[in-house]
C-alpha cells in the first residue's frame, strides 16, 4: 500500500490516496483517531461501473458521515471502472441485459451470471487485500463494516470474510445464482435496503436474497423514492446500525 | 369522557383513566405538556383480545417512551377484551381460523372477515370518539399518531380519520377483504413492521398489504427474532419514525 497523497478536509478529516497493486483507492480517518483509540472501519462499496472520480462527491459525503460517528472509511476502485481494464465479456453481457429488459424479459441467470461474476470474482480479493494493509495501519481498529455497493460483493465478503462483523446492503441489482448459496452462510448481523418502487429491480429475487441470509439478525429496509431516491431518514437508520455493531468494542 | 383517577407516575408522567360511555381507557401525559406547549398525541393500539388490565405493563412502557419525546399516549379497551362482551360471532370465527390452520389450511378470507371485521367496525369509530375528546383537552395538540395494534384497524382509521398524521403498524395479522382496498386509500406516512420468521404471520399477504398502501412514504421495516421478538432497536427506529412526524409543528 502506497500513499500518494495526504491532506487535512474540512470536516476533521484525514483524507489519504493510494494504489494498492494496480488498484486505487482512498482512506479517510477521523482526526481523533490514533492508535490509543483506534477507528473502526466502513468498506464503502459503490455501484458497479462508474468510477471513483465521478463517485467522488457521495463517496466524500458517506466518509463524512462515518467520521461523525468516529468511523475511517474507505473506497477502492472497482474492477473495470475509471480507468481501469473493461472485464471480460462485460460489454456483451451488457447488451444482452440491455437487449433482455428492452424486450420485456427477465435477463437469464446465464447475463447475470456473465455480467456480475467476473466483478465479484475480482473485487472480493482486492477488498481483502485492501483490509491486510488498512487494518495494520495504528489508528484503524478490527473494527469492519461493509457498507453498499453491488450486493453481490457485500454478500461473498460477508460470507467468506471474517474480520467484517456486519453489513449494510442495498438490495438493487440482480444477483448470480451463487450468491444465493453464499447468503445462506452469512452470520454477520446484516442491514438490507430495498427501494420498494425500483423499477429496475427485481423485488422479488431481492426479497428472496433477504429470505436466504443465514443471519440471526437481519433487517429489510424497504422505502419508497424509485432507484435513486433512498430517504434521508435510511441513511440515519444505517448509520446507528454500524453504530450499534462497531462502536462496542471501541473505547 | 369521564376520569376516574388520576395519578403522577414516577418517570415525570401523569397516568388519568376515564370512562367514554361503556369504554374504559386510560391517558398518559407528559408533565411539561401545557395549554402553550401541547403534547403531540400516539394512540396505542393494542393486539385484539388481550385487554388492557393484561396489556398495562407494555401499554405503560410504550407510555414512557412517548413521553420521553415530549408525546402523550391514550389506550382504549378493544371492543371484546377485558369485561367488554364478546363480540358476535367471534367465538365461532376463531374455532374456524384454528380449525383451518390446524388442518395446515390457508384460512379463508370469509374466516378471516368474521374474525376481524366486527372488531374494526366498533373499533375505529371508538378511537374517532376518543379523539374527539382527547383533542378537546388543553394539554394535547392535534398532530396524532396511530402506533401498533391490529393492522387492519390501523389501515381503516388511517384511510379515513384526517386527524391522524402518521401511523407505525404491526403486519402480524391476516387481514379482511376491505383492508387491501382501505390501504390504497392511505396517502399519509407508513412505518410498517414485520416479523420476517413469524410463523403465525402471512408473510406474502403482509407484503402484499404494504405493497397496497397509497402513501408516498412507506417504509417496511422486516427483522427477525419470530412473532414476539422485535428487537429493541425496532422500537427506536419507531419511535424516531414519529419524532419525524409528530415533532416538527410542535412550538
Amino acid at each position: 500500500m502506497h500513499f500518494t497523497s495526504h491532506r487535512i478536509l474540512e470536516a476533521g478529516l484525514t483524507e489519504r490516496e493510494f494504489t494498492l497493486g494496480a488498484v486505487a483507492g482512498i482512506l479517510w480517518t477521523p482526526l481523533a483517531a490514533s492508535s490509543s483509540a483506534p477507528a473502526p472501519l466502513i468498506l464503502m462499496g459503490q455501484p458497479g461501473g462508474f468510477g471513483m472520480r465521478r463517485m467522488y462527491p457521495r463517496l466524500a459525503a458517506r466518509a463524512r458521515s462515518a467520521a461523525a460517528q468516529g468511523f475511517a472509511a474507505v473506497a477502492i476502485e472497482s474492477p473495470g471502472a475509471g480507468d481501469r481494464p473493461a472485464l471480460p465479456g462485460a460489454e456483451q453481457a451488457r447488451a444482452d441485459l440491455s437487449h433482455a429488459i428492452a424486450a420485456g424479459e427477465r435477463p437469464s441467470a446465464d447475463v447475470i451470471d456473465r455480467l456480475i461474476l467476473p466483478l465479484v470474482d475480482r473485487a472480493v480479493p482486492e477488498w481483502q487485500a485492501t483490509l491486510d494493509e488498512v487494518l495494520g495501519l495504528p489508528d484503524i481498529a478490527e473494527r469492519v463494516g461493509f457498507s453498499g455497493g453491488v450486493i453481490a460483493i457485500g454478500t461473498r465478503l460477508a460470507a467468506t470474510e471474517s474480520r467484517i462483523a456486519a453489513a449494510g446492503l442495498f438490495a438493487g441489482s440482480y444477483v448470480p445464482r451463487t450468491t444465493m448459496e453464499e447468503a445462506r452462510r452469512v452470520t454477520i448481523p446484516l442491514h438490507v435496503l430495498l427501494q420498494w418502487d425500483d423499477l429496475g429491480n427485481d423485488r422479488q429475487m431481492a426479497l428472496d436474497l433477504f429470505d436466504a441470509f443465514g443471519s440471526a439478525e437481519k433487517t429489510l429496509y424497504a422505502n419508497m423514492g424509485g432507484h435513486t431516491g433512498v430517504p434521508p431518514f435510511a441513511g440515519d437508520d444505517a448509520a446507528r446500525f454500524f453504530a450499534r455493531h462497531l462502536s462496542a468494542a471501541v473505547g
